[in-house]
């Protein structure tokens, strides 16, 4: 069902090299290749053909959902918009991604909107990678949007990287938290050649004892620009903290625009940002174990994104 | 010259009780009513009538120029440009401030614009107090503007004050700061009542070893809003910090938005910010030695902004 290169590219976005266990979508240049349901997890194609409505019944443990997207197809352009119900009481692993392969001349394009509604005392952990590869002249664009919506008690960790080869990207993440919920994101973000990378979050502390966690790390080298943007807002008793660390290589250009907004003095938030070059001394120490200047280099870029 | 409203007033942005040494204009009302230049320090009247120009020749050492302003006319608006030209070898204090005491209804105002050229290799400390009292419902508006140029070699300490009785002010910074060149800003805001309270930097460091360190150290009470917007550029080999604490209390909303461009791999960009409540503790920690909780609170918000 699938060629090569897009075995390849859903190896890259979910570390799949078959079908996974557990429910399953396969999306390979805007055709559904491939589909599991489970007994507790039921993936529909929404009626207006808009994307996928992914529903998690209260009580679902150690159960997971892959989803990955494919494209190796010059000139294709999609968004699709899959929701994310989820019930009370679930533990689940949520793996998403994108991988584009542009040989051709034109651009191509995929925008994902996933939405999570998750209930009350669940844990979710969510992964989702990009990844684009091909050396045609044809760009290679993701705009993903997330928006999240935990309910009490709830805790949901998000993995996002972006590591290789995605021309263009304007990710845009929404959350708001409940009482006692606690969000958790972890960003890796890498651009090189000219690649442009816009990444902001929102994230509403709206209940008592509501937590959120957001880390960013990123490497731009080149001449990519990265512009990152985050916000956290503090309506309630609660407590933020949001990092972002970025190395800076060659001609590359970075922005960090992070925003503390308290709205009840029992918010703590806070934020720590910093740009900076990989240390000079950091490179000649292993150099001196034997490693080339860029080798020690991509070491030093490896240890910091992962 | 000065009533007893104007003199108590000039106290409190200027530390005077009488007039200066070394050069100074104080103004009144919209009106100069003091004025001493001297050997190296010139102050005169733009033609135009805008405001003031204050010429420091170069190797000035150990002199001081004030140049405050009081209000204590309701319904007075005013917009003043005064520019400082600040030669090489300076090593000079400039103190500026104002003070509103509005009893009327109407509201007064004072926008003042202060532009600093600095020469090389100087050393520049400028303070800038902001004060309002009175009991009428006119309100008291102050909306400086500081614009610093400072060229090679030369260091400009800034010491922003805005303690007390200012309903709303918008504060704008903006430096560009050249090779070897360092600009300190140390900024305490304390907001209660319903004000308002803007303040935003934008620092460029454009020349090699450019360095900058903004701290701002606020605190909002009752239902005041504050709003904190720092841009540090970094165009060149150069460093930055900026630190942003605030101390959240009452019904009190604070906004913070630092920004970190980084266009040159070797420019190193640093930002920390944290906003939250006096921690109970501390309170607690000064109520066994005798204080009151009000007595400790204050206390502590003293300390924090000194």
């Amino acid at each position: 069902m699938m060629d090569e290169i897009q075995k390849r590219l859903l190896n890259e976005v979910a570390g799949l090299h078959e079908v996974p266990e557990g429910a399953y979508n396969i999306r390979a240049n805007g055709k559904s290749v491939g589909r599991n349901s489970t007994a507790h997890i039921d993936i529909s194609t929404k009626e207006d053909g808009s994307g996928l409505v992914i529903r998690i019944q209260p009580g679902t443990k150690n159960e997971s959902v892959h989803i990955p997207v494919v494209l190796s197809q010059s000139g294709l352009h999609e968004v699709v918009y899959n929701d994310f119900y989820i019930g009370d009481d679930c533990d689940v692993t949520i793996v998403a991604g994108c991988g584009i392969d542009n040989c051709g001349i034109q651009d191509s394009e995929h925008d994902g909107i996933h939405r999570f509604y998750v209930g009350k005392n669940s844990r979710v952990k969510y992964v989702e990678k990009h990844y684009g590869s091909g050396d045609g002249k044809g760009k290679r664009i993701l705009n993903p949007g997330t928006e999240v919506y935990l309910q009490e008690g709830t805790q949901m960790e998000m993995e996002m990287v972006q590591i290789k080869g995605v021309d263009s990207t304007e990710r845009k993440t929404y959350a708001e938290v409940a009482a006692g919920a606690k969000l958790l994101v972890r960003e890796s973000l890498m651009t090189h050649g000219e690649q442009n990378a816009v990444s902001s979050y929102e994230v509403k502390l709206n209940g008592d004892g509501a937590n959120a966690d957001v880390i960013s790390r990123s490497v731009a080298r080149d001449s990519s620009y990265q512009k990152f943007d985050a916000k956290i807002v503090g309506n309630a008793p609660s407590s933020g903290h949001t990092e972002c660390d970025a190395i800076i290589m060659d001609h590359a250009r970075i922005l960090a625009i992070p925003q503390l907004e308290a709205n009840d003095i029992d918010a703590a938030l806070v934020h720590e940002a910093a740009i900076g070059k990989i240390a000079g001394e950091q490179i000649m120490k292993l150099m001196t174990l034997g490693l080339t200047e860029k080798e020690a280099e991509e070491q030093i870029i490896n240890g910091f994104l992962s």
